[in-house]
């Protein structure tokens, strides 16, 4: 049996948050099983807080930061990155009071890195000068490692200084010296495919080699946003954003294509076969909502053409566009992030609310599954903050076919499970979806309540382009 | 009837936080009730989510951050300023997709700014290089006043830049250049005394003029942090933090007194007379516990010297210290804030561990109060987040003297108050307490509830050197 591999989601609004129930981006990957091997991609501002947010889960260890050891930054946009240098003060802990004073700029002084940290040009110098600005000192290092397109500038690792000089890392005008926290790290120049392979080899830790990562410029949008010409800008100024796929090497070869902030991430398209991904994660920032869903008008009345133009215009996605991309890599999980503010998460104890939120959410599943055209019984699912995904088993490893599915939300049971509930399941989707939040307010009518690892627990589909009055 | 002055607590952690029940610094001064005049000192990381986060409470309004038109820092720590990109992202909106392209550097076409922020060197460059590095571009325009000291480099206001290169303004290496969302701001200089008078006159409302502010650099700590020998450093290298005094200019001619993270505030004290301050909130980061509150001695066991060194190393203040402070300045009322993360607070719904988190705050007021030895009946109080404090009114201004005092903890009821209930608060300390945490977690043994704006409630004091068994 392959352990599992899960995703947890600790921030799933778009920047136009964060909202009540929702933090901006920031998600943790637990591919090894934990043992100081979780890896973060993206960390808003609060990033920190959700930890000690998380909720309780009976029988679920919670997510520890100090097990954080590699951080993959998508793009330098506020709603992604902010919370940085409050999460590595944290994880790098504070100096003792009785430890020597920061020592100078020679490397052999510092202790090896306990993160690593991975992200477009630009990375290096925003955490150097926040560090440097907010007078932030630590016990242990970080290293950067910058993923370089052609054309992208280049921030010395590791420029000389005057190591006679007390004051010269703690100049916080000098934005091309170390901090004295970091470690110098490397520039990662992609392929003649535009493509960074193998980002992050590690020859110290066997565990570490299970997973081999590579990762691809997605576009998002232009350094310049006339949006009434977008079209022409994003092209004349690309800015790209990053996305990021873990591929295990040996059996059973799961695949996780995680996406930052995109409208069109068709270069990561290469990195997408061979298998197919296990587990997509694609950004859905806006969406139409159906006049069954939203009657009132408040969401539903903004028309296709509108939604798509400030979409576009913004380097954004659809929900439809992330169900087409799904279907184009023929994706076996989706999961939507990166939700629009204007999408209110559904909140426990809330009935009035409740009600149009989870209207809207399965809408915008709908949307999303609608798109990407899964097997029967497949969909799209909405990220909330909390929820942990498993990534599923490749389905050909089942042996049977799709259409030897059986769902049922009442003879499946989380609380005891028969092998033949965890067979069924196993054939469903091999995938499980946990969240707190979730199960708060949708009872077994939307998600798999795990149990076990991955194919316990109670599942009921949508059915395909169901209508809810 | 003197119009309500309240403070908002939008995050009490020291920078060992966030914790579950507490962000890191920002509170917000309402001061001329409320229409767009809100003003915040300090936005921690996390900030603009506390505004989402606020609990909702009956017959009152909550905090809007669009009403925040002045933000006032302390000092350039991580957990004091990390929020200020996320939280202005917000407030100033991002741009219509159909705006034009960001303004050529040329002032003449920005619009006024909607918030005007205060604070130490260095913020003004912190500021346009987080927003630049993020490829922020916001519809409305922020500006920055630096309150410099006598020694403090000079970041340009507003440097010439080649208006003819339209790339000028969106170079992110151009950290002395406007940001295109800013507009030039003042440097305001300390005066022969070393303080800051009168630094946000405001010629356009009448209403702004009510309040006088002055600021004062306080003690936090040096540049270098070699800590055996802290108190060399102290004094070699200081960096000074900033408090913020604001005076009503006439009756009843309240005054709050609100500092930054300080190991000794004794430069403020000019401004902390005629008339005294009506409220004093002082940091708070550590304290000894006394074993009757912590038997087991989780918290209890750290001794007094250990305890002193730790602080003092750090650039902080204990309980007894916020006390000392309270009684050289003779304030009316005072609020401990800046709370360490090793000290819980009071949680919701947790039976198990409400009762050992009360005793360690009422032993942290406790510790507080005793330094102060107010008078009879008035004890400190320990900062939560999304507690709310009326600024007192003078106690002169009741003409009888705090022998008349009457307390009680059963006879006045917040649900009904009398007119004798009411009196009788009044006399009490002219000040009121709400949060709804702690109102959750205390009931009416700690807090006063509000039902007006100040003077009615439960209230029952703490006696003096009372012990908890």
């Amino acid at each position: 049996m392959a352990h599992p591999m899960s995703v947890s989601f600790l921030g799933t609004s778009s920047g136009g948050g964060p909202t009540e129930n929702r933090n901006c981006s920031s998600l943790i990957c637990d591919f090894l099983g934990g043992n100081n091997n979780l890896w973060m991609v993206d960390c808003a501002e609060g990033t920190t807080r959700q930890f000690a947010l998380q909720p309780h889960r009976q029988n679920a260890s919670r997510l520890k930061m100090s097990q954080v050891s590699k951080l993959f930054v998508t793009h330098m946009h506020a709603d992604h990155i902010m919370g940085i240098t409050t999460f590595l003060r944290n994880i790098l802990g504070a100096p003792r009071i009785d430890s020597p004073p920061p020592p100078s700029n020679a490397i052999s002084h510092r202790r090896a890195p306990i993160i690593q940290i991975y992200g477009p040009s630009g990375l290096r110098s925003f955490l150097r000068q926040n560090l440097k600005m907010t007078f932030t000192r630590c016990e242990n290092t970080y290293v950067v490692h910058e993923l370089l397109c052609k054309d992208d500038p280049v921030i010395p690792c590791n420029p000389p200084v005057d190591e006679h000089d007390p004051m010269s890392g703690s100049d916080f005008k000098d934005w091309d010296v170390l901090h004295c926290s970091e470690v110098p790290g490397r520039d990662i120049r992609a392929d003649n495919q535009g493509l960074w392979r193998d980002i992050a080899p590690d020859t110290h830790s066997r565990r570490a080699t299970q997973i081999q990562i590579h990762a691809s410029p997605i576009l998002h949008r232009g350094k310049l946003m006339h949006i009434t010409r977008a079209f022409v800008l994003l092209t004349l100024y690309p800015e790209p954003c990053i996305g990021y796929v873990f591929n295990e090497i040996s059996y059973p070869k799961r695949k996780v294509v995680i996406l930052g902030d995109t409208c069109d991430p068709s270069p990561i398209i290469p990195l997408c076969s061979n298998p197919r991904p296990s587990l997509l994660i694609h950004e859905a920032t806006d969406s139409t909502i159906s006049p069954e869903t939203d009657d009132a008008g408040r969401l539903s009345k903004r028309q296709l053409p509108d939604v798509m133009k400030t979409t576009l215009a913004r380097g954004h996605s659809t929900t439809s566009m992330a169900g087409e991309f799904a279907k184009l890599v023929n994706a076996q999980m989706l999961v939507l992030n990166h939700i629009g503010s204007r999408f209110p998460a559904p909140r426990i104890n809330d009935n009035g609310q409740i009600s149009f939120a989870r209207r809207v959410l399965e809408d915008l599943e709908r949307h999303a599954t609608d798109a990407w055209d899964p097997p029967l019984g497949h969909r799209a699912i909405v990220a909330l903050d909390f929820m942990r995904v498993q990534v599923p088993l490749p389905m050909r490893e089942t042996n049977i076919s799709t259409s030897n599915l059986v769902y049922s939300s009442t003879s499946v049971s989380a609380a005891g499970p028969s092998s033949v509930a965890i067979s069924t399941l196993s054939l469903a989707q091999s995938s499980t979806v946990e969240s707190d939040t979730l199960n708060s307010v949708s009872g077994n009518s939307r998600s798999v309540e795990v149990t076990g690892h991955g194919v316990q627990g109670v599942f009921k589909p949508t059915k395909p382009k169901r209508k809810i009055g």
